[in-house]
Formats: structure tokens, sequence, C-alpha cells
């Protein structure tokens, strides 16, 4: 399926779970909307922790992408948003048209899914894409760079790699500087503050078998996290693991 | 120091020592000496298992490099020697000179000393060059391929890494394929086979800090093992960490 299919679906409501495994070889992006007074704020902290929260397009004075997608419709072409109040999800949706407001800036964040071709065409195996479900993500005590009101702590994606090719994820990983990169902690959860690694703070359970380590990326649901500690009035997000796909291709990130 | 002049010390016995951390951005290689008769095989086996034992100079009718350091002689200028008999190591000399046979054939291999300069030079700190100490190194449970006679389980060196730094040290060894390149296994010693990651079998003790992950890379005194364990009628070795400090330029290995 092209991506602007898959978008097509989204839109018409026919596609509703989570994106991990479509359209590979497309890259995947995280959103986050803010109203236009923190945007700056925001882009400035997203500068600062570029690791976890690697912009890739910002939108202002309107509501579609032009440099990932040419004209996709960010207000229903994903699969699922979450509406913030008061740092809150108030509403879980697939279509945020009636919540737009003129002055909305849409940001669009480098996403790990980008990288998981690379990974499975080198022979590592990702159970969570082979299950068909989506990665596994966890809050940690790894801090962020502090921008004005924007602070809190980074969210990881986990992908369970066989002990052998764990170096080998490194590697490929660090081509994709603006995907997150190379993973920030391996094995070990307790050691980036999670307490039980059997359960995901976003997305599914993956298990860990005995040959497998588990290996840590940064993770653009980091937003959303932030968000919900310094408790923004509004904002709108995309529902971890249902991103915005987009026509650009992996190898187009490639370094 | 330049290695020309460490070498020359050795020759003449005043350095005895591990060669880890000296004569920084030069090559260091390991060493092993087979009666011509086993030598092919041995050849093979080191090919199938370049990750373990990347053969960078085979010297034939003759005691002196060629490639690695023009003239070096290969009987007394590295600091240490074990020779074995029947796989037990029955003496560890400073000279070999009195055991030389003209059908010898010397095997000079990768290191992974050559990639420390690389890595304290990214800021990645090395507790054991720090300390002028041995690198820990272990015999696992990582079974090699078996050619002919020769067959046995891996060797690895040990660095503990800072957490948010381990992932760097993958990205960094990955350029240097033929001295040993990435890491063979990351954190959990008991996946590999290492019982008690406080008693190497060969080195020195290295502390491994709370906020660090042992790290480990596949070791050129994988050979003395394989030696040990099919007890060859003859064979010498350098002394673990007791290496051959050569006239090449890791950069000159940089891929």
């Amino acid at each position: 399926m092209q991506a602007i299919q898959l978008r097509e679906k989204i839109a018409k409501g026919e596609f509703n779970k989570s994106t991990a495994g479509f359209c590979q070889g497309n890259v995947q992006a995280n959103m986050v909307i803010l109203p236009k007074k923190y945007a700056k704020t925001f882009e400035e902290f997203a500068k600062k922790n570029a690791k976890a929260i690697p912009v890739l397009e910002i939108i202002k004075d309107s509501h579609y992408s032009t440099l990932l997608a040419k004209n996709a419709n960010l207000l229903n072409e994903l699969p699922s948003y979450n509406i913030f109040e008061n740092g809150k999800i108030i509403k879980t949706v697939s279509d945020i048209s009636e919540y737009y407001e003129e002055d909305f800036v849409f940001f669009l964040i480098g996403c790990s899914f980008t990288f998981e071709n690379s990974l499975v065409n080198s022979g590592i195996q990702l159970k969570h894409v082979a299950q068909e479900k989506n990665v596994s993500m966890y809050n940690t005590s790894i801090k962020l760079h502090g921008v004005g009101e924007f602070e809190g702590e980074m969210v990881v994606s986990m992908r369970p790699i066989k002990k052998d090719r764990v170096a080998d994820a490194c590697v490929i990983t660090s081509h994709y500087p603006n995907m997150h990169g190379t993973p920030i902690h391996i094995g070990y959860p307790e050691m980036i503050g999670i307490k039980d690694i059997n359960k995901p703070d976003y997305g599914d359970y993956i298990e860990i078998n005995e040959d497998e380590i588990p290996v840590f990326w940064p993770c653009g649901v980091t937003p959303e996290n932030v968000l919900k500690k310094i408790k923004l009035p509004f904002a709108i997000t995309h529902n971890p693991g249902h991103m915005f796909v987009s026509d650009k291709k992996d190898s187009d990130y490639y370094v």
C-alpha cells in the first residue's frame, strides 16, 4: 500500500490502529500541535533535546504538510489523536477538525519506526512488527534540558534484540540521526528509572526472550510526557504508535 | 615514545609490562607462532573466525615483520611470551630466541587496543588505561567455527562504559573491522558464559561502577584458549596484554 492510499483510508476512518510496520520504507512522524504562543519556546526546547525531539517540519498558518507529504491534511490523516487540557488527555479521537484553531502550529517529529526497515533488512528481527503490535514505550528518569515552561523526562521505545546483533543495531540506527539515531540505553531498565519492564507506559507489551537484550531509543512520545508534567492548558498530539505516514523515504534521511 | 623506541627498550629487557595505553595511535598486535605443519589450517580457522582472529600479517621463512614494522624482531620485541606444550603454558619468557625453529610461522593478529585511542578521543573513559592496568579478559561460551583440529570458544575483552556512551562505543569501534570491530556482547556477562565478572581469566580486574555497563569485544587471546583446549604439541603466543607495538597507525586501519 502506498502512503497516500493509507492516509486516504485513515481519513475515511477505515484504518485506526498502530502504523508500525505499514508502508515500509516510508518515514513516519510524531506530531505535536500547540497554540502559537507556546510554539517558539517549544521549538527551542526541541532543538536542545534533538535526540528525543528531532523536528522534521513545522507548519504554521495552515493544517497541511508541505515537506513530508504535499497537501496531507493533518486534521484527519493520522489514525488517532490525543486532546490535552491542563496536562490531561480529555479525549482520543480520529479527527480533530472540530478542535482546529487558526493559530495552531504543527510540529512533525522524527520517529524510530523509520529505521526499523533497515534493521529488518539487516536480519534483525523486530517482534512487534512480526506480531503486528505497537512498539513498547516507557517513561524514564532521563532528564531533558528545560527551556521556558517546557521540562521533564525522556520517553523511550524498547525493542528486544538478539544478543549478538545489539552492536549492529547501534551502528545501523546511527545512520538516522534525525530519527533518534543510536540507542540512549542498552539493557538494565532500572538504570534509566524503568521499574517494571513488563508494563510499558505506552504501546504494547513485547516479551524479552532469554537470548535477547532490551534496547532503548529516545521516543517522539517525549513531548506528550512533557505536556502531562507541565500541565499546558491546551495541546494535541498523535496517539503513541499511530503516526503520520509521510511520502518521504527512509533513505531520504539516511546519513 | 615512538614505537621503535619502545620495541628497543623491550628488546633490551627494560620494559616488561602490559602495552595497554602505550604509543597511543599505533596499532598493537597479538601474536601466534605455529610450526609450519599447523599453519595452513590455522590460517583457514582464523578466516572463518575473523571477528575474533583478524590476521594482519603472516611471516614465514624469517622472524622479522615486514608489513607492521619493517625488520622488527619478533623473537624479543614483545614484552612477554607464553611457551605452550601440549596445551599447557610451560614457561613465560621475555625472549624466545632459544626456542626458534626455521619452520615457524608467525601470525600477527588485530587487537582492540587499536581503537582505544578513538574511544578516548571521543570522551569515552577507559579505566584500565587511566589506571595503567591491563584490560580484563574472559573465556566465554561463544563457539568458534571449527576447522581441522582447531576449535573452541571465544575470549573477550571487557571495558566498563558509561551507560549513555555504550551505543557510541559500538559506532566508533565499527570503523575498525580488522581490530575486532563492534562489541560481540553488551551487559549480562552470564549470557555469554561468564560466571564471575569480578574474576577475569586474563589481565587485570577493573571495577564496574553503578552508571557503567560491561561491554565485550572479541579478543586476540582467543587462539591461546584454543591451543589449551586442543592441546597442540607446540606453540608460542604473546602473553595477553603484552602486545607487539607496530609502526602502523590506528588510522591506517580505519574504514
